[in-house]
């Protein structure tokens, strides 16, 4: 069970909520689906000053949410409903948006679907007036679902893609106050750009670390004793879940199908080599991989190149990471990436510390003075 | 330039060297190829109390791993050494062990590829009696190189692989001296296995992180900006070298051929289901890769279920992260595993803590209150 009055003041703090004029002109907002991205949705808006009525086909969703401050579940008069916002599983969405721009006349209706073509296609299919509809699709989420994990800063600072090509200018701007309220940066994109580069840059990679992942299960439990940090990062992202999975990447399956056709030629390519017993052959294709990571913007769109990492052991013991920083931090060095890799058959965990990699000496040197264990 | 003083308190800190009568017993020790591995075998030994004499075909690389306290470039007595470790890219190991075990005639002979097979067979090619010589495998590296990058504590706690098949009993127990000196877990498995393992958890892991990473090469960079967490976990390995690749997957080729058309029969049944649009097929291969997620040990072994995420935002302000963590550890709560998240367009970034998921509520409650922003 989850305490109530702890998740409240999660979703309320750190700032108490101001209103935001742009938030109360789009209300009453009405929010189709209350889970994980729906709810913090719900909680934007209502810290903003909006009034939120919450919808869930799972009303005890809806009741959580309203439980975190996402709004409330009192039915609005459905002529005055401004702004209709849904956030349901992608084969749903088609279905949803056309009850919603019937029962909601005078309402702009947005969906938060990952993929936007087909959403388009099966409105149009519907012979459906678009005036008001607009597609759009924040980047944001998890691994985690459900209204338990909603937050109101979840979409600050994400990108937030408006898909051109459906609505009135002035339903297109009512969604861009959306965006706007709940602090994500907005990008215009057609269906089709939307669609490939989410295909590129999430839905390929999310079906690549499934693969690795999958081969995992046929592996004797002591050979996974050998397992280090790589194998646990690339298949991160494989626990997510099945079902919505299953629905994003049958919706986007021609970009996806034509980019992982690319794949399986490169695998190819990479099976020949390494039958053939050619180093080159196979090197090329790890150089190649070297180029594409090389390409991923990093901190403050920094190429993530000329970094080097120094790795501390940490004492299990309490306070141990925070004595750890205030040592790091004293050094005045910026630490460009850090994660923690685990001993699975001691108590001490080692930090991995990325800074440039001209301070990457003098850090180790501090740190080793001041008592503090070094693998790197 | 890196401070030479810096890195030799690096390397001696943060306990003086104590000598060890295993290390003792050891020398003289002769370690061939300064690189990475290699000169982190000569500050462990050395640091213990050993004589350690480096050889490099580069004498740059034995002269700065002498440098940092590896051992001396001034060669010993070839009758003495007692124990040589041949530390050289996989291709070359078999030809520098036979040129070791003729010259050094009393030493006990070990090298650290990371494939075991093939050297063996290589060496039962030359015709050359194998008493002295003992194949090993410390797994650890990164995914840089080079002797700066040496400390000696690279190997502590880490699996350090004893190769059966090989050498007489006192040859043996000369390795496992090695590997307890160097402060290693020692496995005793046959080349075979090994190599089956390493294929399993490594070098296919590495593959699939480079074929995913090779195709962001021709992902437009606007796209890019839509690349969140997930694809840079997925993509971090792929950074590594790509002539030691090349020698190290076509090394341990027959292993990884075999797994790596198990991945793409998995590509193909995905890329069917995908073609078909059918989502239970997709599903299907999602949820394979969540059973192989979880299968991978956890820390001290436990599984990474029941994990649930606190996302926090850094101000990028001197000391934030100690300050963070003051707070989280005050929580008393166990950080099972962290990283951040980098906002490439603004300054702050975003620390992802997991914790028990009966403990997020109230670290929320508590970061919140302490006036730290939440994203989830």
């Amino acid at each position: 069970m989850v305490d109530q009055e702890n998740l409240r003041t999660m979703v309320t703090a750190p700032t108490p909520p101001g209103t935001d004029q742009r938030a109360e002109a789009l209300g009453p907002v009405v929010v189709i689906g209350a889970g994980l991205v729906g709810a913090s949705v719900g909680c934007a808006l209502t810290r903003a000053g909006a009034t939120v009525h919450l919808r869930d086909r799972r009303r005890s969703h809806a009741l959580v949410a309203a439980g975190i401050g996402a709004g409330t579940v009192t039915p609005p008069a459905a002529r005055e409903v401004k702004l209709v916002v849904v956030a349901v599983p992608p084969d749903a969405v088609p279905e949803v948006v056309e009850r919603a721009l019937k029962h909601y006349r005078h309402a702009v209706v947005t969906d938060v679907a990952s993929v936007k073509t087909p959403v388009v296609e099966a409105l149009r299919a519907r012979e459906l007036n678009l005036d008001r509809y607009v597609g759009s699709h924040p980047m944001a989420g998890s691994q985690y679902s459900g209204p338990l994990t909603a937050t109101p800063q979840l979409f600050v600072d994400r990108r937030w893609v408006i898909a051109d090509g459906t609505g009135t200018p002035d339903a297109v701007s009512t969604v861009e106050s959306l965006v706007a309220v709940c602090g994500a940066r907005l990008i215009h994109l057609s269906p089709a750009d939307h669609d490939r580069a989410v295909a590129e840059v999430s839905h390929v990679p999310q079906i690549m670390s499934s693969l690795t992942a999958a081969r995992l299960r046929d592996v004797p439990s002591g050979d996974l004793l050998l397992a280090g940090q790589g194998v646990r990062d690339v298949t991160r992202v494989a626990g997510s879940d099945p079902v919505l999975w299953g629905q994003i990447i049958t919706a986007n399956h021609e970009q996806i199908a034509a980019q992982l056709r690319r794949v399986r030629d490169d695998l190819d390519r990479m099976l020949e080599a390494i039958q053939a017993q050619e180093p080159a052959g196979v090197g090329e294709v790890i150089a190649e991989g070297q180029q594409g990571v090389a390409a991923l913007p990093g901190k403050h769109g920094r190429s993530t190149t000329n970094l080097d990492t120094v790795v501390v052991e940490i004492p299990d013991a309490p306070g141990a990471l925070a004595r750890l920083f205030a040592d790091i931090q004293a050094q005045g060095v910026n630490i460009e990436d850090l994660s923690i890799e685990h001993d699975i058959a001691k108590p001490a965990g080692y930090l991995s510390v990325a800074v440039g990699a001209d301070r990457a000496a003098d850090l180790r040197a501090a740190m080793s003075s001041a008592g503090w264990g070094l693998r790197s």
